[in-house]
């Protein structure tokens, strides 16, 4: 259980801090800030909230308690010694990546296919939620790093990866059923 | 011409993913984070825009249209082989700088120098504006970064420098035209 | 004495900059991307303040200036030569981390205790507090960074670690002393 009370420490001052099996590494070690891109994208979700409301709120709330899990996976290196541990720590699942990939078809079955990117904005969820997939598409990369030096649970990577198709699609949802989407026009101010 | 219709391919889970010219690469190789890091200045000028009227509101659109033209500049490598190309790769121009140019030294021309830096804020307007300031800055030390492995646009990064001290002048125009701006005033709490 | 008025200089369009003692460096380089960072979160403090009053409001504007002192900390390599400096360079003091403290231990006091991270977001205010907290951590972890490879003022980073443990108290109190903060419920989606 994760406890907050006295919040600062000082431990962290010098620049190394734990992990969650009690590691000692650098604050900027990649792993430390995959998962504190992570917490700044869940950041810009609580922002993106504050326009949502109903099924789309609802469903960015499942989105900020599935970033802490991801936050929980990232957390915990050596995944072969999880069957090991006393209580097994908390993984990211397929599941959380096909409940987005349902709401995406469910989304985007009432959009335009687009011939252009279309300019991030509209309306002021639209615009949050833009911020929020260019986030986490940053989140993406860190974790993408940190995998490219050693294993990660497969499954959070692929989550970030939809994560920001999700936001894409909720944007346009959120102006007007993408019939306020403003197009692209490739070298129109050149 | 881009086309969206489905959004998610599941062909980026695995941590890599295409350029415009179809050579696949990292998603954290430093070209994925220059224009990915762009992308993100643009979903932060769609957030000002919900604020702007009138011709600032037009120039940021300009500005977005823009950041698209340089997405599509440096998601192409191999600029000495643009010639060959059955289209030629969309590439900035000068003139896009010189457009920002223009814009700054009109906004600038009603506003009194400074002899300290500005605390960044004031009107919603000139907030978000300052973000849009330090996050070009962000994509600005990408692109120079990528430049310093490989050859690039000069006329991208020169785009983005300028980019930068136009949301700052734009900033402090939006606070009653400088007046509003508050001054640091060095080691005032030490 | 800083001084700002034709903003634009295009001495930097190469990619290269000058730190606060006139030394040329790229501007990709550490120490860059660390007080580039801080600009950022300030700016992020200037859109927090939109929704701040009172004694919250003047002590984000404490801040705001704290994050320039710092930036000048940072800008001015060399440290052990400072005696030898005509003027002293302006270094962050170790009394602007105990203001912090105080602070913290007087918001804090009226919290209840936690038995799980908190969902950011909530309030407008608490929403922008959150996204202070994660990019002030980020700031940390580029100044944490420089430090591995060159001294630099203990004291700078200390205030940023101290800081991001600020602003998550700021945001709990700005979310009704804590008792409309969410918890996260471990895999509740999975
Ligand atoms: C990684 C981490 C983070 C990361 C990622 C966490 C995530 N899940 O996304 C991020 C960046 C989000 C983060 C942020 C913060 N954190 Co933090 N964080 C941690 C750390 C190192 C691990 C937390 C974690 O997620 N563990 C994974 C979860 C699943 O593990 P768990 O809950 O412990 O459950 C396991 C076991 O307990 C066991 N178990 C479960 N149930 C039971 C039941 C029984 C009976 C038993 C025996 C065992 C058991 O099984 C589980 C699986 O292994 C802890 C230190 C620690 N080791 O707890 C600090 C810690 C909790 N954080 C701390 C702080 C201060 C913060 C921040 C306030 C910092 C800031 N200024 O931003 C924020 C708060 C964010 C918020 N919104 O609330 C402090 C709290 C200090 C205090 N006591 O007041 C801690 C203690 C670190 C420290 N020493 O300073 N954090
Ligand atoms: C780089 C890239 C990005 C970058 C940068 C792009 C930029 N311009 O800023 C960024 C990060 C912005 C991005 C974002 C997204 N992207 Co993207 N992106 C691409 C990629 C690889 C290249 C796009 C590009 O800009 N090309 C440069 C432009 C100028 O090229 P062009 O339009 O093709 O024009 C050239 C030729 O077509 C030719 N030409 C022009 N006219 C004509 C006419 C004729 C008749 C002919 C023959 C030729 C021709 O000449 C031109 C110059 O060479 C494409 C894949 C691809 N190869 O198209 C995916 C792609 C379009 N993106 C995709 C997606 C999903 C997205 C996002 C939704 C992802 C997300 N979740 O955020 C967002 C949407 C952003 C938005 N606001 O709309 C998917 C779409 C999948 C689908 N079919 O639904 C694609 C296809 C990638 C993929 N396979 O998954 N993207
Ligand atoms: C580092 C830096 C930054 C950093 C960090 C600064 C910080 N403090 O946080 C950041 C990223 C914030 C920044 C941002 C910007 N900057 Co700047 N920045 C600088 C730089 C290199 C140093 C500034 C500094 O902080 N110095 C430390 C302070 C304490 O030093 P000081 O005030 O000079 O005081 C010392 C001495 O002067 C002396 N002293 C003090 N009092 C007295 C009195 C007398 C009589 C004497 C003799 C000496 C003396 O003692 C002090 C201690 O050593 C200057 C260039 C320069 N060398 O001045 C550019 C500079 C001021 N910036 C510039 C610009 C354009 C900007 C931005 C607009 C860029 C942008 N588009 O975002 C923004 C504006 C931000 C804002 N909100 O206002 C330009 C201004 C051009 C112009 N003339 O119009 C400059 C001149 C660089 C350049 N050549 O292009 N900047
Ligand atoms: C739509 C396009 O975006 C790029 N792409 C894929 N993943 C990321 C990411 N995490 N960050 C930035 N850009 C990305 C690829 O070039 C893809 O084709
Ligand atoms: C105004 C000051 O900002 C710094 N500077 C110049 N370009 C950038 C950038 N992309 N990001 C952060 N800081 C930068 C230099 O130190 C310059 O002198
Ligand atoms: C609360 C937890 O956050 C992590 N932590 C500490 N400092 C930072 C930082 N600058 N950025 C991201 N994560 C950090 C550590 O794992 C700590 O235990
Ligand atoms: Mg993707
Ligand atoms: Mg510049
Ligand atoms: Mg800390």
């Amino acid at each position: 259980m994760v406890v907050l009370n006295k919040i600062y420490t000082r431990t962290g001052d010098g620049g190394q801090t734990a992990l969650g099996n009690g590691d000692r590494v650098d604050k900027f070690s990649g792993r430390v800030a995959a998962y504190g891109t992570v917490d700044e994208l869940n950041s810009f979700v609580g922002v993106a909230r504050l326009d949502a409301e109903g099924a789309l709120d609802e469903a960015l709330s499942h989105i900020q308690n599935d970033l802490f899990d991801l936050g929980a996976d990232l957390c915990r290196p050596d995944m072969d010694k999880d069957a090991d541990a006393e209580y097994p720590p908390l993984r990211m699942s397929a599941t959380q990546t096909e409940r987005l990939e349902g709401e995406i078809d469910m989304m985007n079955a009432d959009l335009e296919p687009l011939r252009s990117f279309i300019l991030p904005g509209g309306s002021r969820l639209a615009a949050s939620l833009h911020v929020c997939r260019t986030v986490s598409r940053r989140a993406e990369r860190m974790a993408v790093e940190l995998a490219s030096h050693e294993p990660i649970n497969e499954a959070a990577v692929t989550y970030l990866n939809r994560l920001s198709d999700w936001f894409f699609v909720a944007a346009r949802q959120a102006n007007n059923g993408g019939k306020d989407d403003v197009l692209w026009v490739p070298g129109a101010n050149r």
